[in-house]
């Protein structure tokens, strides 16, 4: 991990020749593509991309691979959906799953796959609305102009609406969605290909997972008709070939300051990486319960391991000195810049000190933040039940005066996720429960009054206990009279999850305000000043950070060198059989094992390309200039995860399922014609006529 | 957190008022105890509290207290022998323990207690035998050397003898031990008011501990005479009163050159605490196996809290801006200082730049040195295997040429622990096993020699179960034979695990091999190096870091300011009431509850001083200035976690009972009057006449 960065998007001269780049659609380097690779996307190639491509869920990507409504991405990305529709008889997640007839298709319970249909240009009416304004009051005009642009654009449930920050604030931009709801299971290998090698080869390369999983979406009861798709490579993609990804990377902080950085280097990152780690030991453990309890709380496992090796990668490139020497080095320059220019000075120069003074401010508030506020009760019933609280309180308010997410646009999408049908599972919620109160209690003490107002004389264990046996909100019927109930409901409710909910709700609802007022705005508004400066020293052909909404990165198939030795860009299905050792991880599924004989070794199975991506690319289509189909991106190496924070296309690298290793499996291992049929229209018949190996 | 710390010990300078210092009982500054408190220790009262104090177990202080070889320390650093005396049938650590007659005393099967009789200053030799060596040869003669000088000394099976670095080199002594390995359980209270308020109160104050334990050490089947020992106090101590503590502080970093404590900074303490989490969340969740569980695992889960939470305390430390850049400052003065000497320069200039060196070759080697030979293994009958596997090895060479550990001097104490009956936990090395092998595996990653090597094709879990289910080394006879049949005996065990260590030897070995010459012995030269430039600069009055040997501490009972408050320095039995919920950790035992209306009130039950201790000073005397107990250590505040990098008089803080809750508690919870009498000869009477509160 020890290596040189160039941080392109900090120092705006973004070399000619590197692959870097979240872009969006509508500041895409269609020039600089064709410099490198002879090929210039059009607008109408970009636009058709763009609505081929669909967020899925609220963490990964996808793509339209069919008229029909079938769309791809990651059985890791499903994971959610196929452990929510198995149960203890039916283990879909262990067994994998193939709907052969339409009618066998399932409905995820709670899962919504969007397609981004209209972007435009906000930036200049919140500009003027929040002109002049600071602090509080810049907070609330920003978050009131916001919520009034979502509404008026949500014409319709079917439709949702968002203000997109870009540039730390330099652009806002307004993304209208087309949601569909009705999603449902199709196709899903077993777990054992899907994540082949496990946490040892997460994030590692060569790898040869098959981590796909199809599903459909529908409108009406019926397949959606989808105009734009993308169709499928006949051949896929070899070394050296140009490589585009459409999907919805997560976060990246390219754009922080130094104090935020250091931050997070010192703070964020460590405290939660210990947190993750303790919890990666307790659900290990808990585990070994039973087999129900591993089948429960494998998501939960999946997610903490991942979670935990992409945030050591971050925390590892932040300790970096000369990684970290660069990003103070680029800063400086960028002050001196605007320093030097008297009026640029007088506008911008305070911003930096200002994002630090407001580091220090979430040092004081950090850990009664993230106690009552910030994810420190962990629980699924909490979570609906604080919900419910705040959704009962925050209707009775104007729209503009409301908590983000409780907005008008917000609703349905928050009606679907407190009325979905996921199961919930009191075993691990006690589990989870007593955690999160013992680590309240760690970090805030028990003498704090919250811990106090919370534990009562109870220990940990024994209020988790109480609250999760006691509480009814697993029951749909009881979740829509409280829904349904407003304010009265809810402070008649005996339910102790909603009394526990209700009780500390004045704290967090304090804390959460100081936090916006004297962390969040002030960093929002001195980010707003800092893009700006960028802007005007380097001009306006960079990227902004990632912000878990769509965008485009170029690059190519090709290897890397690691620790002296050159990593081929693309492994074969035939070396799948050398590393399967009969244990878990490195255990093949039966399919496979039974298959063997049937697979065309040399078929490419994984494959490596520089194309510039982060957390929530899993799921992207991988597509050559066609727009076809040739991959579908699960990974970024050990390597990429420094990418949070700069770009180094010598070794970081998307990885990716290839396309012909898609089309071999269904055949020969999952006989799944219909899916074959429908990715690859009048293909089956000679695919079934193919010789086996 | 957040504070400048004087750091007396690397400028040199003592600020007069600090009652900063670990100090050794040759150097120990009591013209400055006596400008400050008025009372000058002499060389006799230094010999005699010397004489007095003990080593516990090998991580622990603590006292005679008697002349029949009664030892105070604390509950956690008997817990072990507790634990182990324990069966699911008798819990002692659960219900305590009294043994009502010196016949009902029980034997710890594997501890040891030794007094300091003799130290000798080795400096002069240990230098000439090394002069102008390098690398392996300065390492292998100073070696060489030591094992020579310790092997001299060891007259007989109940001494032991070590060469003591001190000053990072700058001086050896040899300290001369009389060793006593017949150690009886006297008294142990029950768990729950030992450690009442657990993890969440652990290294806080105000607090409310009962932290003691009684053993007796035996000599000939007899209690042994014990010339030298601590007397009670008759009233104890209380504010401002002068305290002085004798005891092993484990380890401080003060004289680390800023390279090592960047190096504790960003790889060390993140990836101890990363294992330390997960371990802990691991052992947490196994204590829900079932109660015998729980029992079998409460001592291990103690010591990972605790080690979790000193360590998260030093790291804080030294992620402390200011802190470090004083640090820095004093090392770029001593520098500066050494620079502007010719001389100087030659000798001292290119140290620290060479211990840097060696930190950048201890970053590529770390992850096989820890995986393969520091504790990547974590399993008592492993650890077992390995001693044997070397033992049979290293004795078949020259004294010289050893492991350290192997040498002559070290064997009867090698022996001992070969031969320990305490407990082996067939569920638990399991447990840690799996833990071991896939922490090995994740480190490693699964393509790693080493890794094939120890898993072949089974898994974490497969092998563990394997290894522990095979062993037969938890019997006490095949230890034996194994140890008295040399390496033909090991050479043909069909021990799993023997095999397993014999296997995987060579590579621990090499490793361990390239650590030992190309960073601890670089570090050690250069160390040894800087140490002298510090003599030379700042003169001898300063004291040496912790080496987990004997030192003696000066302060003063003193509250502190926290939070804009004052803590007041002394607690009362009464308020430990007040504290009890009823659950655990803040349920007190029975016998307290039932001993309310007994106990006085107002008596003092915890107390702060203003004593420079750290980990290892636990079960240490709190003393007066007549030499008699007024306390007894068991912990140091939150604050002073960071004393491993400096002392801040003004927070830092050593946590003790106070002399009169122990008496109190004695008389009346435990009723135990034989101790009373042997602390306090005659006062028993009159103490049993004393009208309940």
């Amino acid at each position: 991990m020890k290596r040189l960065l160039i941080v392109a998007s900090l120092i705006g001269a973004t070399p000619a020749l590197a692959d870097e780049g979240m872009w969006t659609y509508n500041n895409f380097p269609a020039a600089k593509v064709k410099e490198k690779y002879g090929f210039e996307p059009s607008q109408q190639w970009l636009d058709k991309v763009r609505l081929s491509s669909a967020k899925f869920g609220y963490g990964c990507s996808s793509s339209f691979v069919s008229p029909n409504g079938l769309v791809m991405t990651n059985h890791h990305c499903a994971r959610g959906c196929i452990q929510q529709l198995s149960t203890a008889k039916k283990d879909f997640i262990a067994n994998g799953f193939y709907a052969k007839t339409q009618a066998e298709e399932l409905q995820c319970p709670a899962l919504e796959v969007s397609q981004l249909v209209q972007i435009t240009d906000v930036t200049d009416q919140l500009n003027t609305a929040t002109k002049g304004l600071t602090g509080k009051q810049y907070a609330d005009k920003l978050k009131a102009e916001m919520a009034s642009l979502e509404k008026a654009c949500t014409t319709a449930a079917d439709v949702r609406c968002e203000v997109v920050t870009l540039y730390q604030g330099g652009k806002y931009n307004l993304y209208k969605y087309q949601r569909f709801q009705d999603v449902r299971l199709v196709f899903a290998p077993e777990h054992a290909i899907a994540f082949f090698g496990g946490d040892p080869d997460n994030f590692e390369f060569p790898r040869y997972d098959l981590d796909v999983t199809f599903v459909r979406v529908y409108k009406d009861g019926k397949p959606a008709k989808i105009d734009n798709y993308f169709k499928w490579s006949d051949k896929g993609t070899q070394e050296g070939e140009l490589t585009f990804v459409p999907g919805h990377p997560g976060r990246t902080s390219r754009g922080l300051t130094v104090a935020q950085l250091e931050f997070l280097r010192d703070v964020t990152l460590p405290k939660q990486l210990f947190k993750l780690s303790e919890i990666r030991g307790m659900v290990t453990e808990f585990q070994n319960r039973g087999a129900e309890q591993k089948r429960i709380s494998t998501n939960l496992l999946f997610g903490v391991e991942n979670g935990l090796k992409s945030m050591k990668g971050k925390h590892e490139q932040l300790l970096d000195k000369n990684f970290f020497a660069q990003k103070v080095a680029a800063e400086q320059e960028l002050r001196k810049k605007v320093d030097a220019d008297p009026k640029m000075k007088a506008k911008y120069g305070a911003a930096w000190d200002e994002i630090a003074r407001a580091q220090d401010t979430f040092r004081n508030i950090r850990k009664d933040y993230e106690a009552m506020e910030a994810g420190g009760i962990n629980s699924q019933l909490f979570s609906l039940a604080r919900s419910l609280v705040r959704y009962a309180e925050e209707t009775t308010k104007p729209d503009a005066e409301r908590l983000r997410g409780f907005n008008e646009a917000n609703l349905p999408m928050l009606k679907n996720q407190l009325m979905s049908k996921a199961p919930i599972y009191p075993e691990l919620e006690i589990a989870q429960l007593t955690f999160s109160f013992t680590k309240l209690r760690e970090e805030l003490g028990p003498d704090h009054p919250f811990v106090k107002k919370v534990l009562g004389k109870e220990s940990p264990a024994a209020l988790a206990t109480r609250l999760v046996k006691g509480s009814k909100l697993a029951d749909l019927k009881v979740r829509d009279q409280l829904f349904a109930g407003g304010k009265a409901a809810i402070a008649a409710s005996k339910d102790p999850m909603i009394q526990l909910a209700a009780l500390i709700d004045p704290d967090a609802r304090a804390i959460r305000k100081t936090y916006e007022e004297q962390v969040e705005a002030v960093v929002r508004k001195n980010s707003e000043l800092i893009a700006q400066a960028k802007f005007e020293v380097y001009g306006t052909g960079i990227y902004p950070d990632a912000t878990g909404t769509l965008r485009l990165s170029f690059g190519a198939v090709k290897g890397y060198m690691e620790d002296g030795k050159k990593v081929e860009p693309i492994t074969v299905m035939g070396d799948t059989f050398e590393r399967h050792t009969g244990e878990e991880p490195f255990a093949l599924p039966k399919s496979w094992l039974a298959a063997k004989k049937d697979l065309t070794a040399t078929t490419p199975m994984n494959f490596v390309t520089t194309n510039d991506i982060i957390g929530g690319n899993s799921g992207s289509p991988v597509i050559n200039k066609d727009a076809e189909i040739t991959g579908l991106v699960f990974d970024g190496n050990i390597q990429s995860l420094g990418g949070d924070y700069g770009f180094d296309e010598s070794v970081n690298r998307t990885v990716a399922v290839h396309s012909e290793a898609l089309i071999e499996s269904l055949k020969k291992v999952y006989k799944a014609d219909r899916i074959l049929e429908e990715l690859r229209p009048g293909s089956t018949p000679a695919v079934k006529a193919s010789p086996a190996q």
